[in-house]
């Protein structure tokens, strides 16, 4: 038995549709970079907020009160407790009654949304996507087969107008859209937050051509100075479809724990597709925990005002070093500030000449249903040290500079 | 917008195939009796041994050392650490050499199972699977639409003379099984350990046949006096297929935390179609240094200690109590032991009569991949109290002993 009876490359007859969909490639793989650089590109929380105390300190209680309960299985909807803070909270914020049967608890909210498109799509189906968007959400749409129509976005967020008019030709081909995907709070990457106005005007299209709203939450708590509207979830009374939300930005993304809100119907056909026999009953107690002693809302409200500053200062830096090359729309919250460069400057170009001087940016066709890019570039301007962000968006500003001497140049 | 534009009913024709396949019901949902029941059900870990403190000393050794790597995205194969400290072990259990590049972390075996099956199979494809089985993989395979072929059991485990016959047949048909799912160690009913023998058998099989093999082996260390046979993955030098293993039942079943292992080019497409964003880094860490400070090899040694006592004290009240209408082969380790009733009496009705006394033994078709069970009752002699087995080993004679004269009767 020592010839291989399998090869890498014979591997490929073997595997699912779904896996040659998606290739060998591996998403999100870590790659280090040995040199110190200033990074604006991944939506990661503030490194020195990272409450690490908190959740030890939640461990411990938990472990001497319910040792028992957090280390056995929890079943598929995840541990009861977190189920009912996670409603008695969302019951305060959304303003309307929400009770454990609208929750499950997922691995992060990347897990949720796979397990929506686990319960609701097969190959060939429709979904609508606002461009741009969250790579990784496209990915996993994408790898069922489901064809993603691309709605454009401006200032207010997903461009409803634009949405009517790919629904109602969906609907004139006898089809519809399994759901329409959105993050209209402080959107991944584009920062903007969709009006109330839109927010109606999207239930409301939902409901006419008969889909789901997939509504992604992850940044909807991290707003800096006014509360965005309400969210779809609320808007609808909990009834349109989906909301998905993470602990990830709120607590830390290494946890992978994040929550389904959603019509106990919808919510149950989730649960019964679900194989991995429920996310960790152990980390569920504990955020379980942090809801119940205070020390989550203490955290956000800390993280509220660290973003803000944060972001003060990417602002007061582009004010002296880019103005000339770009402008953008400020961002009510998240993590996420969408320059558009001024006609003629490449994005990719300006993304290389920045790396160059050691300042990482968010670009490309990564973020576009499509795979047309658009000219801008995301700042994510959570991660980077405070300290480091001058430096950073100076060096930036020097790339435009250069890209811009080059595109007159031609 | 008081109308609601589904309904449970109508949710129907939104959901997916595969969602179809599975109905609305959920598995494996939690059903507290308020009886106070002696239960032989669970496949759970002995509670007084649940490690709460070494988790918390691990965490706390976690978040002072590397509080941001734990605390931030570990990556789809999860954090580097628990990869290599898994691969150093296991090239120390398994004899053969391990890296980090055949090792991915999953959220508990049941989700790496799922994450396999997503890789290999389509609907129509064929599985070989062993009968009886355990119920939640047999439910994953059957989702994605795939054919289960059962294979008889016998004492020495998988019957491989009816595989090499199944796998025949179906070759003549042009067709060939993606994989062939087995526990062959301490196996999930039936509690008996393949051969060393038929392991080879199997593998030469899987070669002849061009099929990959998925080894389950969440029991393999909780053997109680001599140790298993190699591995299929040993055995293979890595080769064959994949193993995966869980720290359920080994630590926690609340962590939620498992592997895989098999060869990189197999386990890079099982991380491709990942979209969760990697099993939590965070408990992840936190295993790694119960590896690495030698709590997780020093509470094993306990385990197979304690287990290996419940079983000699279920053996014993069973010779007391039961000898006159059951048989069994001694397992090697694991949790289970697979009772034989005598002909003529029904395990469905002893089941019965033994739930009316308070005591709860697993059994039915649900084991079967053809449904069709057999006349055994599963014990799991891990999770009830040590003071209680005594006691529930004796209702459970009376339930025979009631089920035994009606059959007489008849």
């Amino acid at each position: 038995m020592t010839e291989p009876y399998w090869t890498p490359e014979t591997l490929e007859e073997m595997v699912s549709a779904r896996s040659k969909i998606l290739g060998p490639a591996v998403w999100a793989a870590a790659t280090p970079d040995p040199r110190q650089l200033i990074s604006f590109a991944g939506g990661l929380p503030d490194i020195p907020s990272l409450p690490g105390e908190q959740l030890l300190r939640a461990a411990r209680t938990v472990i001497d009160r319910e040792q028992k309960e957090a280390l056995e299985y929890g079943g598929t909807y995840g541990p009861a407790p977190l189920r009912d803070a996670i409603a008695e909270r969302s019951t305060r914020i959304e303003g309307i009654p929400v009770t454990r049967d609208n929750i499950i608890i997922a691995s992060g909210s990347a897990h949720a949304i796979g397990m929506v498109c686990e319960t609701l799509l097969d190959a060939g189906d429709y979904v609508m996507v606002e461009s741009p968007n969250f790579p990784g959400s496209m990915r996993t749409i994408r790898s069922f087969g489901a064809y993603q129509v691309a709605i454009p976005m401006d200032e207010h967020g997903m461009r409803t107008d634009v949405l009517a008019a790919e629904l109602q030709k969906l609907a004139d081909q006898g089809k519809r859209a399994k759901f329409i995907y959105c993050i209209p709070t402080h959107q991944n990457p584009a920062g903007c937050t969709l009006s109330l106005e839109r927010r109606h005007e999207l239930l409301e299209l939902a409901r006419k051509y008969n889909t789901f709203v997939l509504e992604d939450d992850a940044y909807g708590e991290l707003w800096f100075e006014t509360p965005p509207p309400p969210s779809l979830f609320s808007l609808s009374n909990g009834d349109h479809g989906i909301k998905v939300s993470s602990f990830s930005k709120i607590i830390a993304t290494g946890l992978r724990m994040g929550w389904i809100a959603g019509p106990p119907a919808l919510v149950s056909r989730i649960a019964a597709l679900r194989y991995d026999m429920g996310s960790s009953p152990f980390l569920g107690r504990v955020i379980a925990e942090m809801i119940r002693n205070g020390d989550l809302d203490r955290h956000i409200e800390g993280l509220r005002r660290t973003y803000l500053r944060k972001l003060e200062r990417v602002e007061d830096a582009l004010g002296r070093y880019c103005a000339d090359y770009a402008t953008y729309v400020r961002p009510l919250g998240g993590f996420f500030l969408w320059l558009q460069l001024r006609p003629g400057m490449s994005s990719r170009d300006v993304q290389v000449a920045a790396n160059e001087r050691g300042v990482i940016v968010g670009q490309g066709p990564q973020f576009f249903a499509d795979g047309q890019a658009t000219n801008h570039l995301r700042l994510a301007f959570s991660y980077v040290a405070m300290e480091e962000i001058e430096e950073g968006i100076h060096r930036l500003g020097e790339a435009m500079s250069e890209v811009a001497a080059r595109s007159i140049a031609k």
